[in-house]
């Protein structure tokens, strides 16, 4: 309780306070005050029986369910995911069953493994039913097979046909973003005609800002805007003011393209198409917009080593779980390192200065090399490295590479002749550093270029490869040298 | 030329292929021919007035001008980004000049120094003052005061102040993607007069998916979506029918809030207003994405230690200043690693084993630290990590380690044990791993929320940090063991 109080106390200073933050708080306190009278339960200060007839407590309830029944469901998803497992799950089973299925599809994967979890599979198969078919695939990896089942029993067969599609894509292809939410007209008729059709409507599906226009065979002859709509006398046919080549997407496109095709065009939306250019489906700025944060998530998390995004209360056995691989690639790579260093050590034993030295060749060539693959890997994502520039680039790269060792190693020269008195030791640090830097900066060049080529992906793992490389190239150089010139 | 048409082989091997990466091959084309006839008069083959003259030189231009006139903005930046310097130049000099602001706009922070830096102040004035006033701030820090000055006073006077307010902004701040294209219209009056007063503009805003209810004193009353006007009898009062609490954004607001909000809640344009509630612009998305985009490589960058995205084809000079501080940085903690190895040079004398195996200890404690300090800075940055979940976050961390030490620092234990024939090497081995690796946990919670509370961002120089104390940490550790317990 006391805990709970100063929390709250606490939660007062945080710096980040807008609306959701609020919400949160709010949950927060119901949720202590709750704890409070179940834990005078606990303590048995309090007969179970006499709490289920509890004024206060149904009171405290009942209010959770009203604040709940407000708050959008991207609002409760924010709020479970900040909640300890066992509050999470409590405020979860008080959420209205109609509204699970959106909040499901909020929620982070690791977050949303603890929900699906407590939830029986009737509840599971209620929950999707009321999703929309590109819905239901975003779920569908996380939902156990029998429930999959149920749903696409109790689907019409025209979802059950977009169900299928959506889950046939790939996870970063076009398919995977798109939507099926299309309102489409024909190029004959009037913009008064298309007004009336609209009027029809109870919603317009979210991020409508165009119609399609497509012919009988529904291949797409253009795309309406509402911008343009709403400018035009409505006596104007549709064919006169429809932009004739939109920019259209394929199923099969890469999802990054899509996002680049959105960022650089300003797009609310756009129409995907088959092959022979009939109407599938769409994608919104939305879906684009989650992939991007997704994404950049992703690939800052994995160079950190971890898996996947963690439930931040996730068990400790889960935390290992999703960090340990990258644990023993580092492993491997160290103790290679190690026996490089073990191979000189006779040397280390006439000079142990050699042994304080040597991690920092070792070090800064790390760093630079780091600093070369990450300039590398991202021109070549933003598509701006041709292979011709891998010349121009290689050079660039020793160059800077020289200038630093240059640099820093007579820097380093000059302190460790002063440390050990030796200008010879000295001299070999310095041939050191610029030797090492100008190993970082080729395997910077070269290893992103070379993944691509052998149509790999040149960010993953592109960090531990590059230090691997400098940590026992730098040992090797620097010990090697000693040996060579010093004993 | 031979390199050039290796070049474009090669080129056809790229995995991407999308329409840009198309029109670039086409431009590079054309360059290349160009650069063939120039080549002819560098070799002084052709003199040059005779190459003025030149049907085939002239053609090429004209073929360059027409290429470029068809293609967008941002496809043309897209160009001049992944061209060498002296091509870049060259094809934004045929760049027409009434686009010139709109393609500054869209090129990366590099390159747009690249092309400033190749016009007067007479060209620049005129490709700012084709631009809106949300648009000039965002140009502003890398033109010249005088050429500011003269933009400003060629400004009427209502976008003076648009100007004035949009750069008084915080780059971090809403107002800093705040545009001020807004369309208004009153509350009391129809749907049908809503339309007809649409029907007047020659063009609407894009993004526009919905107008902004104001009073006469400006204030915000609600907002119109466009899908909610279009579904309804046009006989309707706005009053009715306009969302009536929509969220609002005031300029101050952090970006980063602003983003959230907009990918929670899946906006398009969001009307920003001042203390008073008075509408003073509005948000939209694609300044949305291009904030997230941006944000997430300066963090990507920063992490490596560049200070900024890099121009590939940039000066090995400029290169190294936008490198160096990092390595400064790095070097230190190096050389304090350095230090501490120093101290025990005794031991290392008598035990050179140790020399070979410190840097498994600092290195496995640095990535499992990183690990850490990545997982919370990430959950921070989501709002998820309450003061109060600092313990809880501590006892699980730590939990982590100890698992990771007992299963790592064992397996290296008994290959230790293994490589130098010694129980108690082994045992100091698995001893410090352990404990490294709790530093680093504890270190790695303890930082971030420490920063957090005096107010600093706590993702900037974490992982330097923490790798500089599992660094010096661990070598002190195992080093310090050693010389306990096996000297």
């Amino acid at each position: 309780m006391t805990l709970f109080l100063q929390a709250m106390s606490d939660i007062e200073e945080l710096r980040q306070s807008d609306d959701v933050q609020q919400e949160l708080r709010e949950v927060q306190e119901l949720l202590a005050r709750h704890r409070v009278v179940e834990g005078l339960v606990h303590r048995q200060e309090m007969p179970r029986h006499e709490l289920v007839e509890n004024l206060v407590h149904k009171q405290h309830i009942a209010e959770l369910h009203h604040k709940l029944d407000e708050l959008r469901p991207a609002d409760i998803a924010y709020i479970l995911e900040a909640l300890p497992l066992v509050e999470r799950l409590f405020l979860w089973d008080l959420v209205k069953a109609d509204r699970d299925g959106e909040i499901l599809l909020e929620v982070s994967d690791a977050v949303r493994e603890t929900l699906i979890e407590a939830m029986d599979s009737h509840e599971l198969v209620a929950a999707a039913e009321k999703l929309d078919a590109d819905e239901i695939a975003d779920l569908a990896p996380d939902l156990p097979n029998e429930v999959m089942q149920d749903v696409f029993r109790a689907l019409p067969i025209d979802e059950r046909e977009q169900l299928r599609s959506a889950m046939s894509y790939d996870e970063d292809a076009v398919g995977a973003l798109m939507d099926f939410d299309v309102i489409t007209v024909r190029e004959d008729v009037t913009l008064e005609v298309v007004l009336r059709y609209l009027r029809r409507f109870e919603d317009l599906p979210d991020h409508t800002d165009q119609l399609f226009v497509v012919d009988r065979e529904e291949c797409l002859k253009g795309t309406l805007p509402f911008n343009r709509m709403l400018i035009t006398d409505p006596d104007e046919m549709v064919a006169n003011i429809m932009q004739a080549e939109p920019l259209t997407l394929e199923p099969s496109d890469k999802a990054e393209a899509a996002a680049q095709a959105f960022e650089r065009y300003d797009l609310v939306s756009a129409p995907v198409v088959d092959s022979q250019n009939r109407l599938i489906g769409r994608v919104t700025v939305n879906a684009v917009v989650d992939y991007i944060r997704e994404e950049s998530e992703t690939e800052h998390l994995s160079r950190a080593g971890l898996r996947e995004g963690e439930d931040i209360f996730a068990s400790v056995w889960d935390s290992v779980k999703n960090r340990w691989s990258w644990l023993a690639v580092n492993l491997v790579t160290a103790f290679i390192a190690s026996r490089v260093i073990g191979a000189f050590e006779g040397s280390i034993e006439k000079l142990v200065a050699l042994a304080a030295l040597m991690p920092i060749v070792a070090g800064i060539g790390g760093n630079s090399g780091n600093q070369t693959i990450t300039m590398i890997v991202r021109a070549m994502a933003l598509g701006h490295v041709q292979p011709e520039s891998a010349r121009v680039l290689l050079r660039k790269e020793i160059g800077v590479a020289m200038v630093n060792g240059l640099i820093w190693g007579s820097l380093l020269g000059c302190v460790a002749w002063w440390l050990y008195d030796s200008v010879q030791l000295g001299l070999v640090m310095t041939a050191a550093m610029m030797l090492n830097l100008i190993v970082a900066a080729t395997v910077g060049v070269a290893v992103p270029l070379l993944r691509q080529r052998l149509g790999q992906d040149p960010a993953i793992g592109s960090s531990v490869m590059i230090t691997a490389v400098t940590d026992s190239g730098g040992f090797f150089i620097f010990l090697g040298l000693a040996t060579l010139f010093l004993l």
